[in-house]
């Protein structure tokens, strides 16, 4: 961490910066320069609370130097993490991992007859919502426990993994129960209490980032989920607020390469959420495998015009089997290729 | 609800869309233009799900004229709320209400003092946090329990009203046993458990809008309260994520005439998150009265750079007598009055 | 376009609504619904001026239902613009245009080193700097007049076809005497002076989106150009801003299914700009292929470390080379193919 | 400037940084630290390019320690600029200055009547578009030099000055001549031509933000004129994009108290284009000088509902009344006062 002061620095305002780096248990370092001295903060671990300093007389601006994760990072960690699921996926590693469904649960037949389609697609991985965060009090919340229960049928019936949002702490241990990876939303991105507990259910997590969340909050938010012993996080970039109206969220696919940069974790994306179109969701898609992600969570229904929530940016199924041909060439082309553990019917 | 169809729309893709609107159970109403037809929905309650008629063919976009929200919304309840408390502060009427007070509790000795010589400024509510949510894990995360008997501590010794933050639905419940008003933070706006808990409790809630969320989203987020049954909401605007890097948020006080104008409830602005640096926080206390603001939330600290967290933004109490005295004066060029029930030792 | 009342609208409201469209020179439908009356404006032409009826007592919203531009729009023409360069280049068509070279233009031997180098990878388009916009006054301006002569000498040497930026009315004219295509950059997009000089050069236009620019705002600015008759535009995505710092800018690759939905006229991508991240560059230009975009726009040096401008985020010669053969495959996924009419030396 | 290294950067790595720093003409100084080393800068005036040391390898980043602009900044320049006119209004001292007047100057009735209205309130600086930037080539686009000897003859008959918008360096020779002020629009932030010009045609700059500028971008344009040799600098705070549509812009009132930090130069808000809604300039306009804002630019229209621009967000002279005595009371709650030199009829 660097203290910079302002270029009419006192000499007694530089001494209560050194004083106080001090009292705060860390070294200092003063580096006088042509306009101004900056103080460096030796010995600290990346955790320093900047707050006490930079309202000190004399003080233009502290810069963190230090990155404030720790075990989320590729300094921490320099390989890769591959969370590994019973099935045979893998996601972290070289395949692309596809993980379709629909938005929520909403009947047996409906989850059957997708998760069928789906794995004859050479599909792993299910998504699905049982329970659902709604904006509105007033909007279809989630099938609930029941719905939980037929995502547990669907895996039964075709060996794919289950993936589905909790919304609490309570939640968190019932999806723990019956699925293989439990998904915190986007709006829950910064709830505490569920970060920690999900770090301690044993089971990988999918955290999206928060709408509006910068790329060292989310890994900020993950180091919550490692610091309880868990290190099967998988990131999902699901877009971003922005200005433009044309789409709901502005799927950021270069938070991609900046995560891979920056952390271990594997990072995969949601180009149904991320832009909220149909339409926009099969070039999206595309896209993200191309920018290096490493896997794709996509919303996909039997019908979508009578969906009960997302109808309107939920692929159909034929329309996502075209989707994961070229998505087969796309992930060829870096040299990597789908995870299709399960086999599939549409592969010559 | 108003569905606007691509100007080439085939009769066929006319007669879905009202085929699929009467499915809905509403009524249709196609209204030929010029250059293209609309078609209006007729009979719904603003609570219509778009996505099912987003997605049929011909159609180039569905746009909401009726609002969202409704208990929330002045249309459905013309009056402002008033929300009153055990001694006399009353928010939402022609007062402006001061809450002030440290950024977390972190001894006996530190929030009777600094309670003290609020009271003494006529500030009659004080706030403090027991549990502090912090974006990073290894950061102070507050007193917890003990920080709540400190602060219900303070309002036996004072007179003063106590809020403070609860972080989850259990938290809630000890809030609403030591605190007046429950404070749900910015990171969980849409944590729906918390909100509903909060809107059970019989407590007034004080709602801070989520980071990025629109004006909509956070009306919908004390919908969520009101349809527990609490109209006891007061808003607050504490700083949206925009790109400049000089303060924390970026406050935006224009939120405070856009509730006023489309909704009954209350709002507040917090000039100290909304900024995060000292110097900032007095001019946009100022602004924020002259805005229109039913009250303001203020980080005062006996000791700044002693502080646990937030140091850098919290007022020397000396800054925050000097903002007391500017903006009774601004409180009365628009008719209003400081809210002082407990007396204040600075009036003249 | 359609006039939404407030719910306790009077009927003397609606009345003054509907007088105001009638004297605006249109005819007025009002339109009853359960909560409220809107008021349609029939025989409009997609320019009304909202203002006037923004501020009518009763008056909640105006809503618009055509698009504010005419020309640029899919509705206006529905097959694609295919704009054409002398050496065979297409850009708009099946096949992806790569455009490549470096920031600025800096000496003869660097512009027809790298011009030379790209050509053998089967690039038909230079692109480099002779007039730079800079942020700050003090930074490398370009080489100007001379820049451009430089440009026209590797044009010769290659048959490559020139892209630069005009930065004013007056520099327009020159560029066009020179180069093949006129670039306005980010900065300059709503310049209207630039934009109807540019419009009347009778050369093609490559018009980079606002660094905050919605997709609306893109096409009104290529609706100057073609109102002056030139509907030889190329759009380009080169990211806006965001929130985030770890990157320059956020490349909004959604934009470019947005923008093909919206117009016929072609849209690029840069991946430099958009990132400012040389690491990033690669995999940005791979997703914008994949995503859809008729071309990329991507910066080479022969030496970043010592480029005059934008070093960090160019790309050596041979990272390039790699990109040009992956793209050339996810190009060929989505049943396209890369532009070489010069032939390339690393095609087998 | 501090260049990061990655904490498993080479010796040769840090060496290469060093290198590099030297051939650019400046001393570096490696700065060993528990977990990686920073190289410092020594010697640099801020202006240095750090593209060539962003792309070096074991480089993590480059911080700008030193501020990019110069003559603008209050390091530069301890006292306050005071922008002095010819009938004695002066902006950045003790007086808050008020300069008002209709969106574009419609006809010669329209802007004398307005003006002596304007003027018997007390007013000493009159606003009026002559060249209007419209997002739209079809809506109306001022009178152009028509407009501008209308007010011309607007000052002759009321002792006001005016202040009117240049929109390229031709246009603004001509509004220096004619008026007092020239208007730099927000789409013309970063048009440099057009900065440079105003620079040397010795009348005071009224330079606006751009639409997403960050504050450090805004003074960078403002070091522009200055590096010209003019001074005479007054910055506007108008509105920067955001994400909630309810109004036009977000007025970012922070920016005031940032750039008094920052910045010698007078500042002032814009509520009006800020807000772009009439029932909430009269809160923003209040809150801009409780804020601290040297001044305030706002819309009045005789006639608001004919107003050939703009109308939705103009005041009614009667509003606009009762703005000016509120504005008198919150001025004088922070020591300071309304600039009215030429004298007011509603004082009493």
């Amino acid at each position: 961490m660097l203290v910079v002061m302002r270029h009419n620095a006192r000499p007694e305002d530089i001494q209560a910066v050194v004083a106080t780096i001090k009292d705060m248990g860390y070294d200092a370092r003063p580096i006088p320069g042509g306009h101004r001295t900056a103080v460096g903060i030796i010995g600290n671990d990346g955790r320093v609370d900047s707050a006490r300093l930079e309202g000190l007389e004399g003080v233009l601006e502290v810069i963190p130097v230090t990155q404030p994760y720790k075990q989320v990072s590729r300094e921490w960690r320099e390989a890769e993490t591959l969370v590994r699921f019973p099935n045979g996926t893998c996601i972290g590693g070289n395949e692309v991992v596809v993980m379709a469904g629909p938005c929520s649960v909403e009947s047996e037949g409906q989850i059957l007859d997708i998760a069928h389609q789906l794995r004859s697609l050479g599909v792993a991985v299910l998504r699905g919502g049982a329970f659902k965060p709604r904006t509105s009090p007033y909007a279809f919340q989630g099938l609930g426990m029941k719905g939980l229960e037929l995502l547990a049928r669907a895996r039964e019936a075709t060996g794919m993994m289950i993936v589905t949002e909790a919304l609490d702490a309570e939640g968190a241990s019932a999806v723990a129960e019956y699925a293989d990876m439990i998904q915190i939303g986007t709006r829950n991105m910064q709830n505490y209490a569920l970060l920690r507990r999900a770090g301690r259910l044993g089971k990988p997590v999918l955290l999206k980032r928060g709408m509006s969340a910068t790329i060292d909050e989310l890994l900020l938010a993950a180091e919550y989920i490692l610091a309880e012993g868990n290190d099967d996080v998988v990131l999902c970039e699901r877009g971003v607020r922005s200005f433009d109206t044309h789409t709901r969220n502005l799927l950021d696919l270069s938070a991609i390469p900046v995560v891979k940069g920056l952390s271990h974790l594997p990072i995969v994306a949601d180009p149904s959420h991320g832009t909220g179109i149909r339409s926009m969701v099969t070039p999206m898609a595309r896209a993200a495998v191309a920018a290096g992600a490493d896997g794709i969570l996509v919303e996909v229904h039997p019908d979508p015009p009578r969906a009960l929530s997302d109808g309107a940016q939920s692929l159909y199924p034929a329309q996502f089997a075209e989707l994961m041909q070229q998505i087969r060439v796309i992930a060829n082309s870096i040299g990597r290729k789908l995870n299709e553990p399960l086999g599939s019917s549409t592969r010559g």
